[in-house]
């Protein structure tokens, strides 16, 4: 059997969210390299596999990223069926690319499974469209965090201030304060529509419905529960069966 | 059994990139109305379902937006359980508002299960992170025809002169002469990378490799099938395994 490291995305949480592809590449592993918020039930399909959990959270004790690679490394050199599991889709927002230098360096074979990432699952729950013809055509993905926690530099405010787009926020709550005000500053009408969606696809999602302006002071907690902010052009057509609150 | 109408993401193309949830809906379904996109495999998870062909393409004689909410509110007016079944994630640039709101304007209770983008995807194949710490903080996602095929007008010239973000534009391959004439007079440098990616997740995917300038003469025939165009902060890891050429 060839060797082959499978980074696969894991979706936003859902296992039911898993691909197909996904649960194959699970079932096949010998190893899988996990995130933290990989979930008990999607892991249970690797039953075959030792599991390693490298998960970074902020203010834990965990790997770096570089340690990471190299534990992937080291794993894909041993065995030939790794599967390295990343929560959302990879490519977004992941730091897949260090990962994928160390196995090219190391010539490494890999593939990558993609998945849902985390805004899609969003706003299929919020009955929130990401697009909309004539109001909504541009939708992008921002992150609200670098590596020190704080708000990235350089940002591209003309892209951000933009009401008639959507952007939606990863792991942004806790530099909201700041991108507020430099939005609204900058002239973003205050009462753009803004949501912060918390545990996204988990078994608890919770819904704040808000505005550009306000929203700043109705963030709550900084838990530990994942956390994405939506704002723009949104508008919600919501699941009567099964409301968000 | 209560009524439900599942909008269901059938992912870019390729079955195993169905999540286990879209493959369940599929299985319960008694009718799915699908776009001309979803393949055979797909269909094949819906064997107990009526089969209806809702596709729109271009050129051809085909329902219009507006008959395909009203047929999606009169079958599930008459059945249970019916899935809407759309290509990507439903979400994006997939007209998903002008369902949602035949939906909700005649009361029937829906769901939405997000599903793999075709950004995501290509992303996948080509072993491009859409988004890298430092470099590529901003991915964002464009559509490269309106309803009547044509670039669409008052376009963030802003948010799409930027080489240091990552844009992909669905349907993009007819109007891209125009787009990157626009783009490089506003000043993105010739030079910016921009793949043109046919039949994503298909059997035959093919890739071209170029620049923002000198795609426009590497477009080749305007086919059915369907290209994604992605241009900016690209940096790529090929898969050694699986090459696409």
């Amino acid at each position: 059997m060839a060797r082959l490291v499978s980074i696969v995305s894991s979706g936003p949480g859902d296992p039911e969210l898993l691909t197909l592809k996904a649960v194959r590449r699970l079932q096949e592993a010998e190893v899988v390299l996990h995130d933290d918020l990989s979930s008990g039930p999607i892991l249970a399909y690797a039953e075959g596999a030792t599991l390693i959990s490298v998960g970074k959270r902020a203010a834990r004790s965990s790997p770096t990223q570089l340690e990471v690679s190299r534990l992937l490394v080291t794993y894909a050199q041993r065995s030939a069926r790794v599967v390295r599991l990343k929560s959302g889709d990879a490519g977004i927002f992941g730091r897949l690319e260090d990962e994928l230098r160390a196995l090219t360096e190391a010539q490494i074979p890999f593939e990558i499974i993609p998945g849902v990432t985390s805004a899609c699952a969003a706003a299929a729950m919020l009955g929130v469209p990401l697009t909309r013809r004539l109001h909504a055509r541009r939708v992008q993905f921002i992150t609200g965090a670098d590596v020190t926690g704080k708000l990235p530099v350089q940002m591209n405010w003309a892209a951000l201030v933009d009401p008639t787009a959507v952007t939606v926020v990863y792991m942004g709550r806790r530099t909201f304060p700041i991108l507020a005000d430099a939005l609204l500053k900058r002239g973003l009408p205050e009462e753009t529509p803004a949501y912060l969606v918390e545990g996204v696809s988990g078994p608890a999602p919770r819904v704040t419905r808000s505005t550009v302006e306000r929203l700043v002071d109705e963030l709550g907690a900084n838990t530990t529960q994942p956390a994405l902010i939506l704002y723009g052009a949104l508008i919600e057509f919501p699941d009567s069966r099964n409301p968000v609150g």
